[in-house]
């Protein structure tokens, strides 16, 4: 290679596909982005660089580490690294042109300069929907999240895949009639269970200072599955005090009444009490979503209930609801794990057109045509033998050849070939049409 | 405001839209993606950040000082600035996998830290497409290139459009003949024709050192005009020496030849010799495009061919030829002038379903019908009345609405009501659902 050539690559940690993957992936962004919309959910697109403060506002030790945040002239500027922090900002700013509840979904890349590694990137997808009220947002919102993600699922392709859901006012409550103060620690404990087992984690609770009863009720409390109304039941048989548990109770036995409602199948939904998220931020229901097949891969889409958006930037009280697909993780990991095949095709195009010498014109008079009927059309332009062409179309991966010679040109009928089956059909141009777009 | 709340606010230069505007934008983007899929083009979505050696492999002094430029860790990265410099990078990089000519388009948003002026933006969404040969790419594609531009506008609704085409063969080679050596500062002043007339002209070029004879050739060469074979002919009839001059001839009368085939009326493409265009870059068919009764907003899509895409990063030669459509800066013009109006809806939803007491249940079963038959639906999940709940459908734009009270649960026959005539239908569920889907 000359000198003066810079080596052509990437940075670590940021995904590029090549046509099929590209094709694969922007098939699955459609499909969630049809769905988010048919539930009526308005797009929105906010600038990927925002001033440090706004983005910063309510800054984790993480968040602080991991943004990309540069100045330019007088500006201190970040690219944002989540999609709820804009939505927080917008909301405030556009309090008064909104219409609420507002119910936005937003698609779009954010940025994160973690550490490298396997299956995490730096410049990722998310595909975010968000409920936002005006002081007060009914539960049954909480249902409308979940009937969206069992949609949304179904939409990708997905059978077996179950949404978990869980309350916090149900966590906090529980732990505070307990007298757990470090609820934070021992949750992640209680997390390890399946991998370090029962006595273990009875060490490390006693580590963070909880009895023995304390440390069986707790390791009962999480043990409690079943169906949705059994897991209710034998919480309700707990006999919890506090107002905190009662309403959580309260709050996850209409999300499951209305989840009913909203035709969701049982198998697909479970009151799952060990999961809890992002302490901090969540206050009522929250959600995982686990493909069954593939518990490796982690939750595919989460989320909750908060009591307050934008709280850095306005008075105004916005609960809502939301969730979130990080669709370039999900991505990575469905073609790495064999989930989703490569694709065969690497182009949109349905139709090649091969002229051959002198019906140059006739051909692309009949692109014109079948473009207009919506089939996406491609005319052999250049030069080249008509095996070179034929490869052109296998190696894309076009599906159906059109060779026009002079022959046809004169006769009208022409030769449209299937190359999954190899056969060929004479037909007249809306023939092929109709042909093509089957 | 407290103390501790941050300003909600975005930078200058940046765009932001309220709901329905971002529901226009988005139709726009819609349009030009489905457009540029049907001529057959590859998507494709490369990084935002890239290394900065890669993006300022051949930098201009603008480009260098534009650039939004930081470090993180060793790293030294850049926000891309326009998308030709990436599709470069990519091809070189991918050289062994792409099939040719590749096929791509690319629709996505670009960073340049230009003082902000009205009407210019500092992240804007450019919509690209490209055709690249390898070693070779006939002069049919800067035809279909011209094609892909009418379709383009005629799709986004416009008739009264003009694209102009010039090659810069032509123009370098007649400017050769007449022994102009600053071709680019005398087509700078020729630009201003218009503005400071002849005398003016003819004293700056002077200046530039040209003599009467040169200028006026010069003169009477931008003069040409009229229809594209007339355009031709007189060319032709100027009798220039010189192979290149001959070559851009040539290759102008071919793009006109074949525009013709595509079925691309005469009035919507005009050779226009003054058109010159960033002159290192292209070597053969410039485009522009202008909006006849609004020429103020200049040229909305632009491009043209190039012989060498990837120099910097490959010995492979790649000739290209491609356009690109800056969406951002294009929207906010429309919107200014009032030739693309605010639209009536804030939302994506068609049928707002309203549940009155104890008919949830009922309007949720409803909601998923309806959206299994494509409509974007939505049920009014909050408390409120009536009167607010049609105000909700009124204000964002919703076009129907049912109410499902206990006699309407009961009957299965509902009121539809149509919000821009006020008038209502007596249906039933699956009645609704065809009415609305139209």
């Amino acid at each position: 290679m000359d000198k003066q050539k810079v080596q052509p690559s990437i940075l670590p940690g940021f995904m590029e596909l090549l046509p099929q993957d590209q094709l694969l992936f922007n098939k699955m962004l459609d499909t969630i982005k049809r769905t988010y919309e048919t539930y009526g959910f308005i797009p929105l697109d906010t600038p990927t660089i925002e001033k440090s403060e706004i983005l910063l506002a309510k800054s984790g030790g993480d968040t602080e580490k991991q943004i990309y945040r540069f100045s330019k002239g007088d500006s201190d500027l970040s690219l944002r690294f989540d999609l709820t922090v804009p939505l927080a900002r917008y909301v405030a700013q556009h309090y008064n042109e909104l219409i609420f509840p507002f119910r936005r979904y937003h698609i779009g890349k954010v940025f994160r300069g973690e550490k490298p590694q396997k299956g995490r990137f730096r410049e990722f997808y998310q595909c975010d929907i968000d409920i936002i009220g005006n002081e007060s947002l009914s539960i049954i919102n909480d249902a409308e999240i979940l009937s969206i993600i069992f949609s949304t699922f179904k939409a990708l392709g997905f059978d077996e895949f179950t949404i978990r859901i869980n309350n916090r006012k149900v966590l906090n409550g529980f732990f505070e009639s307990l007298g757990i103060e470090n609820k934070a620690d021992a949750l992640r404990i209680i997390d390890k269970l399946e991998k370090i087992g029962v006595p273990a984690v009875t060490a490390e609770l006693k580590e963070l200072g909880l009895e023995q009863g304390a440390i069986d009720s707790l390791l009962e409390f999480i043990r409690i599955k079943g169906g949705n109304k059994e897991v209710i039941e034998r919480l309700k048989a707990l006999k919890v005090e506090g107002e905190l548990f009662q309403k959580g109770l309260e709050e996850l036995e209409k999300v499951c009444e209305y989840v009913e409602y909203f035709g969701i199948p049982e198998k697909n939904n479970a009151i799952d009490l060990t999961i809890a998220r992002g302490l901090d931020y969540y206050t009522g229901t929250i959600y995982e979503t686990v493909l069954n097949n593939h518990p490796a891969i982690g939750s595919v889409c989460s989320g909750g209930r908060y009591d307050n958006l934008a709280q850095n930037y306005t008075d105004k009280k916005l609960p809502g609801v939301g969730i979130s697909i990080g669709l370039t993780r999900l991505f990575y990991q469905l073609r790495e794990s064999g989930i989703v095949q490569g694709a065969k095709r690497a182009t949109p195009t349905e139709l090649l057109i091969i002229p051959m010498k002198g019906t140059m014109d006739y051909a692309l008079d009949f692109s014109t045509k079948s473009r207009e009927a919506g089939i996406a059309t491609e005319v052999y332009l250049n030069e080249g033998k008509l095996g070179k062409m034929f490869g052109y179309a296998d190696k894309l991966g076009i599906p159906f050849v059109v060779v026009v010679g002079e022959d046809e040109v004169r006769s009208g009928v022409l030769k449209l070939k299937d190359m999954s089956t190899g056969q060929q059909q004479e037909l007249r141009v809306e023939e092929i049409i109709r042909a093509v777009k089957g």
